[in-house]
């Protein structure tokens, strides 16, 4: 965060939250909303439907920050207490906002019912000096207050009403507050895939501690790893984009040689969107046979819109019958190699494509677990083919994990390789 | 919260919380986990990578609960400040755990690694007088320490880890903490499917309030719905399960009826464990014939353990080509009634259990969207065949929501109509 720029916090209230009923999405919104606007959240307090609870967060909020944003505990009912708690911290009267009042009946009145009920009339009640933040999906309004240090904002805790607001009534009030020329904070995103967190920061560190101080210095790198692989952010800060980005351009050259052979390139970060967009740009189409992945494969690429154009079809060859019968594994190899074999692997990449007329063919046969391993082959033992226009490579993973993260690794591991070797194709 | 019981705060360290990259189920999830053990969460606190934030978040935390849980920012790269920081916060030195250092190596040895990479051996350094927690699903141990006020437990951010700590090696110490003879909150789940919330909630709101008072007001009632339909979840409180149940059973008797309809039956809450458990118990197995969900009923399946006994294999049938030649679907009723249509699902759900030799078939064809759908055919008509030991039966249905979600609930309606099928026949 740059000097002098605001600072945003975000007071999540609710039971609901503590116990865990309820995740807690509204705080995640909030956090991309204020960063893109320039408003970065850096710290966030979650507290029950309690008194002293709420006045405690938002006392600490408005000392640490230039913007607290309180989400729930606004409604009409006794477990309510965000705006009581908020007006007696800062030492504000309830008054009734006619205005407000006069919305509410009509709202109800539109309803069905005949007069605001008791509960409601509560919620024309607002701290005297405040705004009133117009809820066009609800009965409760945001509520906009200035305190000694920081700017208070009480919205609703349902995601559609508290989002309906912030775009809406809020949008003018933020667009105050953020710094016209200030810099604020970028981010650039590098997916990786095949290489463990430890190692790749390794790499990467070491390459880095070479690189002269100004180039270095104005990026910061984060490492995100999940299942899948390991996402590299790098973040500088900028008047606008262009400028970050020319901050960060000579770090990323400087470790490309590092990164290149792990890094896919594609919006979502998904590596099978990557896949379907090489697929798509060669007119190519894919299938799959996949016995321990069970569909996985044909899975992650048919969540994807606009499949059909790069996705033949696949077979969930959970049996050794199925192998045989569909996809022409030869049944000498199965008892010669076993069902988990090199042999088996290579048969069911080549005998899918072929079935299915497809370009590329996947097939994947091993031991997810949690039974099945032994001690040649224990759990986590995958033999994966990829066949690429007729031709066949294997390559054997071990993978570490119950058996979903078993699964997802191979299944990430056999579109890795896909990915590469369409790649290196178009190079050679 | 009973006086005098002990109480939690969550502390959750990542800037992408804070952004909004990544949304916070881990403190969802521990308010669950620490609600059910007796231990509530009273607070939770949302920090950045910064030390002094960390820091100060640790140390209200330790003043104002009897247990910290600290996640995030333990793994082994430079913007992991979680340990050296609350080393430095409670004034214990960091040294190196040789035990752990062993562990390590074994687990990066195991991986094809020569040495622990020198990231890694960060990960060994624990605070003096600390407990290390292993982690089977990762190198970064949970670690234990209790400060004057507190037990702080430092954990990995990675949900899976995360979770597999807390119910490993921290149980016995969180066993410890709870209060042994107080009353407390039990719950028992019961899982639907086939119903929107609001006509559920509407029908036993209606059912309860039929009841006399010392039926209902023991229990509490919370509506959990997700896209694949909605738990019941009940509450009572009582100093051991039993005395819940016994405060319980009497209100799900009295539901009984409005529920059954549909209900479903397993630990996990996966219909795919129910299918697969009555698929078992009568020594019986399925074949999936899918286009439109693409594999995705089959992966549910097979992300079981054991699926093999009652899962003969699959075919993604995405293209027209793979429906006629793979399933025997009749081409001119592809052109007649085209390919999101019940002839095409009669036939795929029978023609897959007759090629994979399987007693029970599933056929799925529709329109997930986001393109492809028409004034007849809108996105998310689905036509869906099942067939059991060759009788084939068929519906239609229309699934509202993204791509994703249309999948998901379509090829949820195909494993409930399957499973009402199986339930029936036995009755019958």
């Amino acid at each position: 965060m740059t000097e002098g720029a605001p600072s945003a916090a975000v007071v999540s209230v609710g039971n609901e939250l503590l116990f865990g009923e309820t995740v807690d999405t509204n705080a995640a919104w909030l956090g991309r909303e204020l960063t893109t606007l320039g408003i970065p959240v850096v710290r966030r307090y979650t507290v029950g439907d309690v008194a002293e609870d709420i006045a405690w967060a938002v006392r600490e909020a408005t000392e640490m920050t230039d913007l607290v944003m309180v989400t729930g505990g606004l409604g009409p009912t006794p477990d309510d207490l965000t705006k009581p708690t908020v007006a007696v911290e800062f030492d504000l009267a309830l008054t009734r906002d006619d205005l407000m009042l006069e919305t509410l009946k009509a709202r109800y009145g539109s309803g069905g019912h005949d007069e605001v009920p008791l509960a409601a009339r509560v919620q024309a009640e607002i701290p005297e000096g405040s705004t009133v933040l117009e809820n066009p999906e609800g009965t409760a309004p945001g509520i906009l207050l200035r305190t000694r240090n920081a700017t208070v904002v009480l919205l609703p805790g349902v995601p559609r009403e508290m989002r309906a607001i912030v775009k809406g009534a809020l949008r003018p009030h933020l667009e105050a507050m953020r710094p016209v020329h200030a810099e604020r904070v970028w981010h650039h995103v590098t997916h990786t895939t095949g290489i463990v967190e430890s190692r790749l920061t390794e790499q990467v560190e070491a390459r880095m501690a070479e690189l002269p101080g100004e180039i270095r210095t104005p990026v910061g790198v984060a490492y995100l790893p999940d299942v899948y692989g390991v996402d590299l952010r790098f973040s500088a800060s900028g008047v606008s984009r262009d400028e970050a980005r020319a901050r960060i351009a000579p770090l990323l050259d400087a470790i490309d040689e590092v990164v290149a052979p792990y890094r896919f390139e594609c919006a979502s970060g998904d590596l099978a969107e990557a896949v379907s967009t090489e697929l798509r740009n060669r007119g190519m189409k894919m299938a799959t046979a996949e016995s321990c992945t069970g569909g996985l494969i044909a899975k992650r690429i048919t969540d994807r819109p606009g499949s059909s154009e790069v996705f033949a079809g696949g077979v969930v060859a959970y049996s050794n019958r199925v192998k045989v019968e569909q996809l022409g594994v030869r049944v000498e190899d199965i008892e010669r190699f076993g069902a988990v074999s090199e042999a088996v692997a290579h048969q069911l990449a080549g005998g899918v494509a072929a079935l299915l007329h497809a370009d590329v063919g996947i097939g994947v046969t091993g031991v997810a677990g949690p039974s099945g391993g032994s001690v040649e082959k224990p759990v986590g033992t995958i033999w994966i083919g990829t066949s690429v226009r007729g031709e066949v490579e294997t390559f054997l993973g071990h993978y570490s994990g119950d058996r979903e993260t078993v699964r997802a690794r191979a299944g990430q591991a056999a579109l890795a390789s896909v990915y590469r070797r369409l790649l290196n194709a178009s190079k050679g």
